[in-house]
């Protein structure tokens, strides 16, 4: 299934696709696509999509999980994105968290805030947790999955590695977290380690992998986190990004006003947004 | 006001303390003390609490304030803190985020993550945004404050240094958040910036201070973070910790199981925890 919240910010609406890419309304089925909702796909998945109503029109998409209850990131996941940051490979995965304020739709703006000269792109697989997890094992971690989608973990260099300590800053402004367009269940992904991961800017191929190079897997990290604190359904793991940001090209290039960025995973859609300055 | 939420975990109801102390029910009045409600605290203002219906019994008490957005914790914010830490006063506020699944009441037990040897205490001055701020002076910042709280903010020194990057993993366990045990509305606190704050383990003085020697004030914080993202209401900023923590001991002490630990702040009321491992 591709799982997806719909309409206006802070009002989306859940809805899924039907085999013709339409939009049907799932508001009469679930409040929203979130929380206890993602334990239950299986009921959603015995529904007859053509039996929902039709979205007309081509409304905005909200971020594909609602009520977020913690947004994981992954630093430094894929090893020649830690050399074009000039970093070492960690020995463990590098955990920040990214504020929930942060999230939005897939196809939101990305919001250049005042005086940043250093924002900057990063494709990454998203991990959507679907059952609650703490102390599980790799072999187990799967079962704690929902799903899959496509997240942008928009950064500000110099906030985040410039302004005194941690990374928080740089990774937190308003619209630095698009999410989906699309929760795609883990049953349509047969091997979330061998998708092809892209990223333009103008048109401009700046990152093209794909998920194999990963350092620390999916599994891993499910596992890995739980040990540390218990994973709720409608957390994400945003699971870090391949070579091909801003800060790695020499010489270093960020996002203008403008700017039209287009990012994508294979088999979890795509998004595109625009670059505007903060007002 | 000295605001509350009681009640079994996941189901606090709102409610105020009363003149007497006893905890007047607001279920009727605001269906949470989260998010809008915090914007309309003069309309609780206005309310007699003899009026409300009063709540029997003792009980449970859960984090002052719900669905919290971002709980932002400022690190290394008093001078003498960071000198135990071996650190460096930051040039400017070091900033971290506890997740939220981390939050609970103020008397809910210290849980010790399996294998964890370095639980340590952190007894800090919460302030509660009540209004929203994106780019305020430090004049205009106590205009967004709603209340202020008291927190503990409980980290593992293991995870949190000695586990690649970042702090995060150190400030996230289940129930490292003790937030409350009321939101103490700012008319009630003449000056944030000169309140006695203190902790013990098992009776002994071990964190003893005053917010006077804070290195960023309230005002400055709400400001400077409002540079980098939109404060919600039910965003919380917790301050940072005076001197005392386990850490710096000579040689370092941290908490075992049965350990019972109290602080509080003055005005803000008084936590109570008892320490369990994690089962």
């Amino acid at each position: 299934m591709k799982l997806l919240r719909y309409g206006p910010r802070g009002a989306e609406k859940p809805g899924m696709l039907d085999a013709q890419g339409q939009i049907r309304d799932l508001s009469g089925i679930i409040g929203d696509l979130a929380g206890e909702a993602l334990v239950h796909l299986d009921r959603l998945a015995a529904l007859d999509p053509l039996s929902l109503p039709l979205v007309e029109g081509n409304p905005r998409l909200g971020a594909c999980v609602g009520g977020i209850g913690k947004y994981l990131c992954i630093g430094l996941n894929y090893a020649d994105h830690a050399a074009e940051s000039g970093m070492a490979v960690p020995p463990e995965p590098v955990l920040f968290i990214k504020a929930n304020s942060a999230i939005c739709g897939p196809n939101d703006p990305i919001i250049i805030p005042r005086g940043s000269v250093k924002t900057d792109w990063e494709v990454e697989l998203g991990v959507v947790i679907g059952k609650p997890a703490k102390y599980v094992s790799e072999e187990e971690a799967m079962d704690h999955v929902a799903g899959y989608c496509v997240i942008n973990d928009v950064s500000e260099r110099s906030y985040q590695t410039e302004r005194a300590g941690q990374w928080t800053k740089g990774k937190s402004c308003d619209n630095f977290g698009q999410t989906g367009p699309w929760l795609v269940t883990k049953d349509e992904i047969a091997d979330p380690q061998d998708l092809a991961i892209w990223l333009t800017v103008d048109g401009e191929t700046r990152q093209n992998g794909s998920t194999s190079t990963m350092v620390y897997g999916v599994a891993h990290l499910v596992s890995y986190l739980s040990q540390f604190f218990t994973l709720h359904p409608g957390d994400v793991i945003s699971t870090g990004t391949p070579p091909g940001v801003g800060m790695g090209m020499k010489p270093p290039q960020y996002l203008r006003p403008g700017a039209v960025v287009e990012l994508g995973i294979a088999g979890l859609g795509v998004q595109r947004q625009i670059c505007v300055a903060d007002s």
